[in-house]
């Protein structure tokens, strides 16, 4: 039979989709320094620790090449953006090659001069960036200053196919809102990493520091329930100061199941790397079991594409 | 001066509308019993209960004048559905202008032959009917075949000025949609109210009872952070029964903050009225602190209104 070969690709096709509905992912919960390449150096060398635990899809927190920076507003901190591709996704895409897994970074991107992104990428396992996303929400708050340096994300939401699974990409405060994580899902995406930098003011800590960590922590798990999906938050830890504006990293990265439960989690002080199973099939059986993506009223929310009260 | 008068009452509206910006609000969560005139008799004592302990805004749980008849798809149960205004509504109007209470209740509503609808409407306290919402987002699954007996909702979302507060409804199923919430808050609202009927399968509860309940919590607490709004929710307790299908309802009202902070709760097993002070201030304070609404890319959540993967 002449299709014998093609028939054999075919049913090989299959066995290797089905061997590929399990991966593992490596989370990097690590104290930033003030000396970029001690960042790369620790980045790497961790990246290197999460694929020989097996992990296939390992992510770094939001921005892990610098001290958050966005703390105060000054002109200078420009000078820390890259090109992209440049020197530091090429180091990137070779160690991505070399360890045969897919790797998620956040970067601070120059696109042109006067237009700054907050970006991650995704590098498969033979160095290419296949995706590249541009944070959509961006905050502004004291000691979180984002909106002087970056430009609101003009890629929209994405879905990127991998031979570990279809991953979404959002950014830390894209976290809060579920229309990011509603359209990435609808996206395709089985799986949303979230590179973070969120951390308690210590003056307000005692206070609302509970409040607010029970908060990020919960609308995560909603994005998971909501949506049928796994969500992975990767925070960084550790104290940064910058005059007056100080911020304690809160840490606790985390990975969510798609029925809202926590699977593997680090601490608010520990550097650590997180390497957790996943197992695809739930997307599929908690979206059978709670079939929420059938029920949506498409014909009625014309007005989420409005602020308040305009229709 | 002859403005006198109208500046007098323009102050003394100002004053009014400073005075309103506490409530009260009254959970009813109830076993619900065969017997309609029972359930409408042990409605009407609770919500004087509810009004005489200071509570201004009463709602009922979800379809409270039955047993949940959703459990199976038998057309002799159309005949339970009613008209709006009917006699049902009629005697609760008469209600809550004798107790000067705004009052949220749910009912199987008959629109035309073939029309019926998951209702709520909000009775003012002039006993007037001010707002009809109709369920939006209609479950099927096994215990709970709604899409057999309602349309899908043609009134969209709502939201209701009161003297007490500017209030949204949506009812059970809505409440796993982000959407639903955002829609209401965005029209508005300041608490979101839903009636609700939802239990374990008595077979399920070992293995999956606390996750379900857990994410039922979650999805409410999120609801409240994404919007910066009050979150009340009103089921029943009990067991009820029909041919092979049993649901445990499983109680848990509660009234969530516009933090994601659970303020009052009742248990899963208890009958009771649960009476909790609101203090609206807490929007402007939540919303000014988290400001999601500020951060919105409504230019870019056109896709919202597709089903998947369509751009």
């Amino acid at each position: 039979m002449g299709s014998g070969k093609k028939e054999q690709e075919k049913n090989s096709q299959k066995y290797f989709y089905k061997m590929e509905l399990k991966t593992k992912v490596g989370l990097l919960q690590l104290k930033i320094h003030k000396n970029k390449d001690l960042n790369i150096k620790k980045a790497v060398n961790k990246i290197r620790y999460a694929a020989k635990k097996g992990a296939k899809i390992v992510c770094t927190s939001e921005l892990f090449l610098f001290e958050y920076f966005c703390k105060t507003e000054n002109h200078s901190n420009f000078k820390y953006a890259e090109k992209i591709p440049g020197a530091i996704t090429n180091l990137f895409c070779k160690l991505t090659k070399e360890l045969n897994i897919i790797l998620i970074i956040s970067l601070f991107e120059k696109k042109i001069a006067g237009q700054y992104y907050n970006t991650c990428i995704i590098i498969n396992d033979k160095g290419k960036i296949i995706s590249k996303y541009r944070k959509m929400h961006i905050p502004d708050d004291p000691g979180y200053y984002e909106k002087f340096y970056f430009t609101p994300g003009d890629l929209g939401f994405k879905n990127t196919k991998t031979r570990y699974g279809e991953i979404g990409t959002l950014i830390c405060w894209d976290q809060w809102f579920p229309e990011a994580a509603r359209l990435t899902a609808l996206k395709g995406s089985e799986i949303i990493f979230f590179p973070t930098a969120i951390g308690w003011h210590p003056k307000e800590k005692k206070k609302y520091g509970k409040t607010q960590l029970d908060s990020w922590i919960t609308i995560q798990k909603s994005h998971a329930i909501a949506n049928g999906i796994f969500v992975v938050a990767v925070n960084r830890v550790g104290y940064e100061k910058k005059g007056n504006r100080k911020i304690e990293f809160w840490g606790h990265s985390l990975v969510i199941d798609p029925n809202g439960k926590i699977i593997a989690k680090l601490k608010s002080k520990e550097e650590g790397v997180l390497v957790c199973d996943i197992d695809f099939k739930k997307v599929d059986s908690a979206r059978q079991h709670w079939p929420f993506l059938r029920d949506r009223r498409i014909d009625a929310y014309k007005s989420l594409i409005r602020n308040s009260k305009n229709d």
